[in-house]
């Protein structure tokens, strides 16, 4: 029986994990789709390195040719990584008719709409679980199991470093930059740790799942991204008073059929399930008209489990390649981009303001909120920190984007109040 | 554009929620499908009955002919219930090339490997996703997302009855009788609960899952199952002190070739995924070899919750006729059944003893599981109850189920034990 051909791009730890993969299971890959898999032909940068997969050195290639123009390639499976010169070489292979399957998020985020289109043209599979959340299936949930459902909202901890971190900081009391550099010296965050902590990775993440859930086309620039690197382990203990767990969140969320897609601290009562998603774990709360809640919980990287999404993938476009259907499970988005406008962006809000200690500024500030139509659900009080410092934490009813913004300039305006020492957004159900 | 018919059989809640959802939704199931979906016939039990939904009175009928043998029919969708008489409604359905998607996890339990090969032979489509955890994709998760791994674990909360009960007794610190009534009054519980409460339910749904993640034959008879009708507040109680939530867990445990599946009461740690599972939610914990961790969280059953799942199901009927490739999906079991001998059956036990208060008592039980190497991880030192009596409590480390029945009846042959009040299973991670 003729084997399946595969072209690896790549060969860091998540290319030798897909290896190792391939190789440990050849029985059950058998057994599934009923023909051998091998690795013809692997894409590296240097041929003389040490792998940490034992290799055939006749596999190795520095020149992506051997793999994207080679005849003999059915499938090119892409961890490379980058965006521009790897679009080019996708494009390229799907042209040859080959299949792709990619962990490419930065990739996917950009031009995954592109790409797709040019694989459902050529009759191409193109599969990229391991983008999201590497050991979840949640691609696969959201485009078949809850494919008759309407979902309205989808929240995501995407990116298992910013848990790290902020899970660290609220069991232990420690403030950002000391755990920032224990998750550097772990290896958990990047020396270069920006597009973690700033949320530009969970952003990327969420454009593809926001796709998904909403059949309409979103945009890396349409997601407003802000980081985890302003948290203040004091928010994290006020918030914990106050029945909350803080957690970088992703937050797509549909009324109507207008969108909303961001990334930001959040805080969520510790009975919500995504709060119990501690240390590096990503998990992807889905919330479907008729299903009601769900989650996805699971290692969101690691060679690993990223490797094993490959696979899976993989598996599925090998069992198109047998039944002869590949491309023909693509279906296009179905509806045009709908943003919702800062009016029609609506969540409580966390404020902790510093204010001067003396009568009336209590009532200033609740009058600020008050011409706005915003009222409290919870309010703090707390000792006085400094002589003449009074510290005040409030959590609001819910209030448009646009209200809160104006909220915050005028209460940064008072000459009462000395700072707003923080500010996060606050989510509840995916009813609040 | 021809359209697909459905046959219904049975139009409970769960049936007026599949119609519910395929008339509110043609526009996306078109999109998806490429071609309208109908219901052309429903079989129910009396023609002039008050309905949920609002039906055409010509599409119902009490034949069950009108579906099964009715040539215009291209898929059954089942959620009558019942298992003998299903299946041979079932199997002639198969029998005249129609495919099913069933919500009967009854049913799958007991004849699911015939229904599917039937189906295979016939080149026919049987889903069930709907069977296990309504509102979770879980079956296609084990199916295709974690297809490329090798499952060692499952562990599911897969019963909302049970959980409901053990989440408001752990809260609450109220006695199990006054919590099923609650739970029967808001109709969370039957009647009759035997069936939930004494883990026959969940049973059931292991059996389909540990087929799935091992691809071995398991019978509904190799399934040991205990209930919680004999949980005490008590348990929970120091459950609670030790650091561990009250669980009724479903077990399929894999360690080389052999397999174990089991139902029972289970304490685990309070960091655990599944310990925050709450009141009615299901959870399926999945460990992977590569993957590691991950969790499928969701409501368990509901009428829209399972109609979603089925209407899924439905979805992938009809883009596999449409292209062509019905029941070729469908994968043999790749072992036979192996399963553990009560020797091989590893865990640890949390035990609460009532003893006389006495010098030497302790020496006396700890001699017991000296004899057989087993040590404690957690003692906990307990007031004396009443005069003359000494409550103690333990938690083994690992110990063979053998071991532990032994230990069990030796202690209860000890002059200076009163009564051994409960004894429960401890898991911990899927290392532990």
């Amino acid at each position: 029986m003729k084997a399946i051909s595969i072209g690896l791009l790549g060969l860091g730890t998540v290319g030798s994990g897909v290896i190792k993969i391939i190789e440990n299971h050849q029985d059950k890959l058998m057994h599934q789709v009923g023909c051998p898999i091998k690795v013809k032909k692997v894409l590296v940068q240097e041929l003389g390195k040490e792998r940490a997969v034992p290799i055939d050195p006749s596999v190795l290639t520095t020149n992506v040719d051997d793999i994207i123009n080679n005849p003999e390639i059915d499938v090119v499976i892409e961890v490379m990584g980058g965006v521009e010169k790897t679009k080019e070489y996708l494009l390229q292979a799907i042209q040859n008719k080959k299949h792709i399957v990619t962990a490419n998020k930065d990739l996917m985020a950009v031009y995954g709409a592109e790409l797709l289109s040019a694989a459902s043209t050529n009759g191409c599979d193109l599969f990229y679980e391991a983008s999201v959340a590497g050991g979840i299936p949640i691609i696969r949930s959201l485009v078949d199991g809850l494919s008759s459902d309407r979902i309205t909202k989808l929240m995501g901890i995407v990116n298992g470093t910013t848990n790290f971190i902020l899970t660290k900081m609220t069991q232990e009391g420690l403030a950002y930059e000391d755990v920032l550099k224990e998750a550097q010296d772990l290896g958990y965050a990047e020396a270069n740790p920006a597009s973690d902590v700033e949320g530009l990775d969970a952003a990327r993440k969420m454009v593809i799942l926001a796709r998904l859930g909403f059949s309409m086309e979103v945009d890396l620039d349409d997601v407003k991204a802000t980081g985890i690197s302003m948290v203040n382990e004091e928010d994290l203990h006020y918030a914990e008073q106050l029945g909350y767990t803080m957690k970088l969140l992703g937050i797509a969320h549909r009324d109507d059929e207008k969108v909303e897609v961001s990334v930001q601290p959040t805080l969520l009562p510790k009975a919500h399930p995504l709060s119990s998603v501690n240390n590096e774990y990503n998990a992807v709360y889905v919330y479907g008209e008729a299903v009601g809640e769900t989650m996805f919980y699971g290692p969101g990287a690691g060679s690993l489990p990223t490797a094993t999404s490959i696979v899976s993938d993989l598996v599925a476009v090998v069992k198109n390649m047998r039944l002869g259907i590949n491309g023909s499970y693509a279906v296009a988005l179905q509806h045009e981009k709908n943003l919702k406008t800062s009016e029609e962006i609506y969540s409580k809000y966390f404020l902790r303001i510093h204010a001067k200690d003396q009568v009336g500024v209590f009532s200033e500030i609740t009058s600020v909120f008050t011409k706005y139509g915003v009222s409290f659900e919870k309010i703090l009080q707390l000792p006085v920190k400094e002589k003449g410092l009074a510290e005040i934490v409030v959590v609001t009813h819910k209030a448009s984007l646009k209200s809160y913004e104006e909220i915050f300039m005028q209460l940064r305006d008072l000459e009462s109040i000395k700072e707003i020492k923080s500010a996060y957004r606050v989510e509840g159900s995916a009813y609040a």
